[in-house]
């Protein structure tokens, strides 16, 4: 019974006799009450996700034996304040759906995860994509958040901080077809993370059905922990044919009583063109418990005159602006994990 | 390892420290055998949900300290007949999706959940609106059963017997549109239990694109357990423009053998027009167990000249009538709770 | 809490006070990396279900006390290559959706399962229909692998190794429609086994619109495990109106070190055409532990003048093969049961 115990966290359940094996059932919930306006116009209603996507799981890890360990991990995004999942309003595991095999040499795994391309845009970013808050350092030009049919491959832990993921996803076309390479995905990601130092990069292309339909990312994050607060840079680029976006991030989080505070101002350049926006935002998340958080952010989004961005967020979407316009979020929201 | 037994209820897992948090796995699986009739043709086959609705649910609570406590409530409804979801035939969490806070000042719940106006029309139905022999005193006029990006402050428990739940729910719809209001929605309900009785009423208010197409909603409940048998009886109004149903449901329940009678006696009134009918169910709930119940119910509806509603079930569609013409139904089913 | 460590089988939560009760979790991951080819083109990219059909379920039994237990059964397809589930690319439960009633007098189940005269195309199949290897001894004519709406009634155990099963799925057509009888499946199987032997025989008959539509299911299958090897035979017919395919398959499957060797031989043929296939495919699961298995399968169809058939797989389709042309498939992957 002790092993039964001891492997609880979460909803965690002991698999068998090896205390090792698990298989755990967990989730987010988190739902908000936010606003968001443009160009005189407004929406006001429930959001999701504003501190953490809403999700709910299961994975599992078997102990092999001899280092040896298999494991499973499937996710499903939501939308709590509506009850919808991802896949035509209904339930898949669209965030994750994974089998691993790992050992010393590092981890196999196969299915679909979070692109190796995305998750700088992710960690480097105080809001963690979400919210009013978040950035828009990723998907500018179609760059894969998620992606199927992929195989990665992760250095071991244990390497003194150093860490990396090659990833490849297969596009799937007949071999004959003039767009057989479209879908075709690789990305490498690797980064150092010891004491307050994190930095990692990422590169990758997602083939189109033409070269020129090819969508290039690269992108590179840093933070240092001072304690007091941890400040963050993260500059992520997306090329399409002859489009280019280029993001560059600022941010920083600090603890501040039983919360965190956190923000960033960044910023969006549409190569050869004023199709450019800027965006600031200023949240701070008071932990009612390790696993419940109260949450408030307000955001601001300016256009140049070429580009009319505005502020939605899941379970929201933007009510709109004009071109050179603004928009404003505001989000007040409640986050449980389990 | 006592706090993790004394917490197993259904499929409940301790989670943690605090012996007052859970995450529970739970469900309903019914499915029956049942036939429709009217106008000389019939439909026979499986039905679901003929007891209690099919479903499948997790939640959750957290004991945050000081009286306060989280909570999460995710829960899909299911075909079990056909293994079906209610999304495109897929499964999602439209029964329920919310997140709660809760204390001393009573619970604020956000996210998807029962209309505030629709529980009275299924508490004080001896069918629980379920099978052949359910009430039809809700959604007459298009009046919501569960409602998306809703906001609800309940009252807290230990006032005497006397609740209330006060709902709010956002259309989301741009301020600037001309529909700027569709979909907003208000709903107050209030009861008082103690004891033998149970009153409760609701009143709310759905808005339409146009004043005209508002659904307002009024209803009252109330119930008295003599022991032997509970009466119930059930008043339940709708109006959209200058549409107006109005149903009138007496109810009974009482403990026969191992089981439960149950029989309801219910009229419907559309105004200024004879466009009515009526209906009248009796049905038995054998407990094999108190998780599991086989139940068999027949049910009847009379039209009058200027109707043609006939009885379908959750699964089996309703093979039709004339207008004047009746409808029976019959139903016999196996109901599993976990 | 001897109760709960003794039921912990998976992730079995012992519920309530009976020994006997219980909820479980559980499923199957399996991802491979496949290849198909055909008439000069392939398609290489991520597969799922290789070895057996990715899945997440629930299920639980209650012991009702006196012999008597009632048990439910939910569970979802899943292609873990992309997350998605099987009706419109969301999770439903596809694959089995019952609830049971089961006692000394054998088993009623009511809901969607698999179609009686499925089982034995998947059962004397050394590769359980799955991956490339696979045959196609099901559904060459239009018979149901599962099917909803079905009532069954099993046999006891414990009759010496005989056992049957006699399963109605209603169609549910209003009475007096012109196809009043469509979809209506009416299937009974038999079968023996005891010691090294099994065999078994299904015959059915799903009704079309017309007589001349309803589709006509007959197999046959044996098996006898010599330790060594256990070869199988399955004969397999399909009929609808003038069209018949009879499907012979020759199997065998063998311990050999760790793991199990599995091969098989199998002929289709389309009665008064050349409209005939052949497969062979051989195979070898490499055994990690009792939960997780490593496999590896390539499989050769080669059709006649008359037939164009070509392997695909879940999450991987064919790409398709020329008139009287073949088709080959090459698969490595990974299975993880929880």
């Amino acid at each position: 019974m002790k092993k039964l115990l001891t492997a609880v966290t979460a909803a965690t359940l002991a698999v068998g006799a090896a205390a090792q094996s698990s298989v755990t059932l967990f989730g987010v919930v988190d739902v908000g009450v936010a606003r968001v306006t443009g160009n005189g116009t407004s929406r006001t209603g429930l959001s999701t996700g504003g501190a953490n996507i809403s999700r709910l799981g299961f994975r599992g890890v078997e102990d092999l034996g001899g280092g040896l360990a298999a494991s499973f991990w499937l996710e499903a995004g939501l939308d709590v304040d509506t009850g919808q999942g991802k896949t035509g309003g209904a339930l898949s595991f669209n965030r994750r759906s994974t089998v691993s095999l790992a050992g010393r040499f590092g981890e196999v795994r196969l299915g679909r995860d979070d692109a190796a391309t995305f998750l700088n845009t992710l960690i480097f970013d105080p809001f963690l994509t979400n919210g009013v808050g978040g950035n828009n350092a990723f998907i500018m030009l179609g760059a894969p958040i998620q992606i199927s049919n992929a195989v990665s491959y992760f250095l071991p832990p244990g390497l003194g901080g150093f860490y990396a993921q090659l990833q490849y996803a297969f596009g799937e076309q007949p071999s004959n077809a003039t767009n057989s390479q479209e879908g075709n995905y690789v990305g490498l990601r690797a980064g150092y993370r010891a004491g307050p130092v994190h930095v990692a990069l990422a590169t990758g292309k997602l083939q189109g059905a033409t070269d020129g339909a090819d969508i290039r990312i690269h992108n590179f994050g840093a933070s240092y922990d001072f304690g007091v607060l941890r400040p963050s840079l993260l500059w992520a680029r997306e090329k399409r044919g002859t489009a280019q976006i280029t993001a560059v991030e600022l941010g920083v989080t600090a603890p501040l009583g039983l919360g965190e505070l956190r923000a960033q101002a960044s910023r969006y350049d549409t190569a050869g063109s004023d199709a450019d926006w800027k965006k600031f935002a200023i949240g701070y998340g008071y932990n009612l418990s390790k696993r419940t958080q109260l949450y408030a952010t307000v955001a601001h989004l300016s256009n140049q005159a070429g580009a009319q961005r505005a502020i939605g967020v899941q379970g929201l979407a933007a009510s709109g602006t004009s071109l050179g316009g603004s928009s404003n979020g505001y989000e007040l929201g409640l986050r449980h994990t389990f």
